[in-house]
């Protein structure tokens, strides 16, 4: 007997709600589904109902059934979608949404919510001169495989580099990886299970959220302050969640511009003694610096502290070169995890960045940017406020600004409303876990000196 | 009352026997220890020597007392360090350790059981000038991140390539990675989950091994026959193990230089799709073919293979860019995948890639590679015969001799001893899951030249 229209629709949505818990991995293969009974009492359905969405699904091969014990979840487990991963959000605060908005723009869209220099801005002249010098290498630079530590000269001047910050470490526990990124994911999958729970900021570098999503671990946001992590809510967090890890940047903080205070870091640190919490400070931003703010790194002597970094956002994005400090164990048992997922890093990669970085050219070049940044900073934060957009603090560094909009207005409205009029925004939500920043929006003050962002801004906050 | 020092020794070896189950992740936080008693029953001890044991191991955080409910391991996970996980083996035949000694060796040493060509052998003058032009390329290609699949240009010239293979691919289903080793742990974390099966052909690429352990699944070896694997075991092991993927080699099979015939491909197929198992087909090989060998990919049309290549064997193995070709859907998520957890890739090094590839030099090089490596085969073979050392098969490309020792030998020992004296082989058994090439050595042609190889072999077989 064909089902009737209406009821085949409810089966139809028992079961597109069962495949959805199953694409999603939030059943696994061999656990097993609520019993019918349960399934149509939390659905508000009826059993035959469920009976019939059940048999479907066995059908299918999307579940099996064991006579006497019930309905298991098959296998093999779904594949690893990260856009059905976790309770759908919408796509304009989506991390990798909004990445890809940035990423894939045409030359003449402006992007003031992305985070990256313009090329322009970047070490062009250095670049230059060290494929120059690359393109003069010996043969072993041009075609070998790199050592499971990486370019060791390259080691040796981070090592100087951080002993600069108060960080006393040998090269040998400095580890070069693909990138900053990269090196916060090998960092997790060295460290983390799934379902285990880690901190972030809150707001956050986004993609720390989509990263955390693909290790299928917990992410639990923590307010930041104008100094640092709220630190009452730290411990809340350390109490009730037994976090394994805590990642943060070093120096300027992304989105905020927001620097560590030596009280928040030394008590921060307390903290993380106390509940064995390792921390991840990325120091991506090192460079842009003014004046150095305290590195949780240098008070903890890379105990339960790894730094990573990359030259991605001062040199290159293009060239890929990251690198990772930590003790000395942990580094051992890294480079294996390195060998065995990707047989090693970017010898030549590193060979560039090492000629990119002693070129005397450099630290002339970052004070050039930090000029031109100091500038933009200024010039955009007025553009803003003179259309009633006021930064939540004004920072002393780098190229963020933290913004909030006048009351009434839904930063991914508005950033959606943009984006039709070629101008990628980065809508506050993108960055909190906690969705408590619908006001806010990121702006690049590298990337918004072109006087149509605040036209188009303006123009849709009108209407 | 202080403990006798026997007593004090079993204690010792019931807590070492525990914290090595905890720090091989073979017991997982939150699991349950076995009882007291059937704790004391396993390890031969008495009862209180275990009650002992677990009181230290709870005063020092490794496991928890639930009263009335037992002892549990203790949170957090251990970290994840390759070295400590699955059985124990022998370091001679240990993936990790194998290749560490290719890579760290000086530049004396020989490296005849090394998997890659002399730096002298590579494609030297593409990379000076791909390097050079890259030099002058635009200041976009120098400094801004990758798209998400990556350059275009280059995936076209990719999906060229497959074309030509028989894989009708558009270039939106190829996404560039970090390498071809990359490429399938991009893979795995994509389709797997730690307890899953992987098939893999025994003997096989070594690091394979390294790389499922890194995925916390169970790696089963399939024997490799003359022309693929062998049908009937693989069909014996698709029955005991529901495997979800296989890896293998397109092209020339590492270590043995085998090609898959038309008849085991298709076959080998047909088991597949009855087991909906997914297979990679590693490709990096694909230029040293003198016949194109049959692709499982362009039998399968990308249904159920995925395709993974680079040029790190042909052109260099120190700029780092692979590629996977796949399904849409699938690559979709992957580079979702890719995004979140890397950034994107190399865009300078897909750009130098791409010139090396087009530059018409690279088809010379890979003419005169092959008749080198032709060459190198046929003296190696001849002076390893000398020594009574013979090969499995005669392979018609690729630089890998896959041989057996003279009854009585064993290739680790030899290996050991060869170490001594600046040689570093590839003993049978780091390739072999099922340790059932004891007798064998994979040497590499292209750095066997130096007759010290034979000699130093020869003078360990005697000893």
């Amino acid at each position: 007997m064909p089902t009737p229209p209406s009821a085949a629709t409810r089966i139809d949505t028992v079961m597109a709600a069962i495949r959805a818990r199953i694409s999603s991995r939030a059943c696994l293969p061999g656990s097993r589904l609520p019993s019918v009974r349960a399934q149509a009492q939390s659905m508000g359905v009826s059993v035959s109902t469920v009976v019939e969405a059940y048999d479907r699904l066995v059908a299918d091969g999307s579940i099996s059934a064991r006579p006497g014990s019930g309905f298991y979840v098959a296998g093999p487990v779904a594949p690893l979608a990260l856009a059905q991963l976790g309770p759908p959000r919408d796509r304009d605060v989506d991390p990798l949404w909004v990445s890809r908005q940035s990423l894939e723009a045409d030359p003449d869209v402006l992007k003031p919510g992305c985070g990256w220099l313009p090329a322009s801005w970047m070490y062009e002249a250095g670049m230059r001169k060290a494929l120059r010098a690359a393109a003069r290498a010996d043969v072993a630079t041009l075609a070998d495989y790199a050592t499971p530590l990486g370019h060791p000269a390259l080691r040796q001047l981070l090592a100087r580099r951080l002993a600069q910050q108060g960080i006393d470490v040998p090269a040998s526990q400095v580890m070069l990886a693909e990138s900053g990124t990269q090196a916060v994911d090998l960092i997790c999958r060295f460290l983390l299970q799934p379902g285990d729970t880690v901190l972030v900021d809150d707001p956050c570098y986004f993609n720390f959220h989509a990263l955390l999503k693909a290790h299928r671990v917990t992410a639990v946001g923590v307010p930041y302050t104008p100094t640092g992590p709220d630190l009452e809510a730290f411990a809340a967090a350390l109490q009730a969640h037994s976090p394994r890890l805590y990642i943060t940047n070093a120096g300027i903080h992304n989105p905020t511009g927001a620097t560590l205070s030596p009280v928040t870091a030394h008590r921060l640190l307390k903290l993380a003694d106390a509940s064995d919490l390792v921390i991840v400070e990325d120091d991506i931003f090192a460079d842009f610096e003014e004046t150095a703010a305290p590195r949780l790194a240098a008070y903890d002597g890379l105990t339960r502290v790894i730094q990573i970094g990359s030259f991605s956002k001062t040199i290159s994005a293009s060239l890929r070169c990251g690198y990772i400090a930590a003790r000395g164990d942990w580094i051992d048992s890294l480079a294996d995890l390195k060998l065995a997922t990707s047989f090693g890093g970017g010898r030549l990669a590193a060979d560039v960045l090492y000629t990119a970085l002693t070129d005397s050219g450099y630290r002339k070049h970052m004070e050039s940017v930090r000029r031109r940044l100091a500038q933009a900073r200024s010039t955009t934060l007025s553009r803003l406020e003179a259309i009633g957009i006021t930064p939540w603090l004004v920072p002393q560094a780098g190229m963020f600004l933290w913004c909030a909009l006048p009351d009434g207005n839904d930063a991914a409205t508005l950033a959606r409303a943009c984006l039709a009029d070629g101008v990628v925004l980065a809508p506050g939500n993108a960055f909190s876990l906690s969705l408590r920043a619908g006001g806010f929006l990121r702006f690049n003050a590298a990337q918004a000196g072109d006087p149509r962002v605040t036209e188009v801004l303006a123009r849709a906050m009108q209407a």
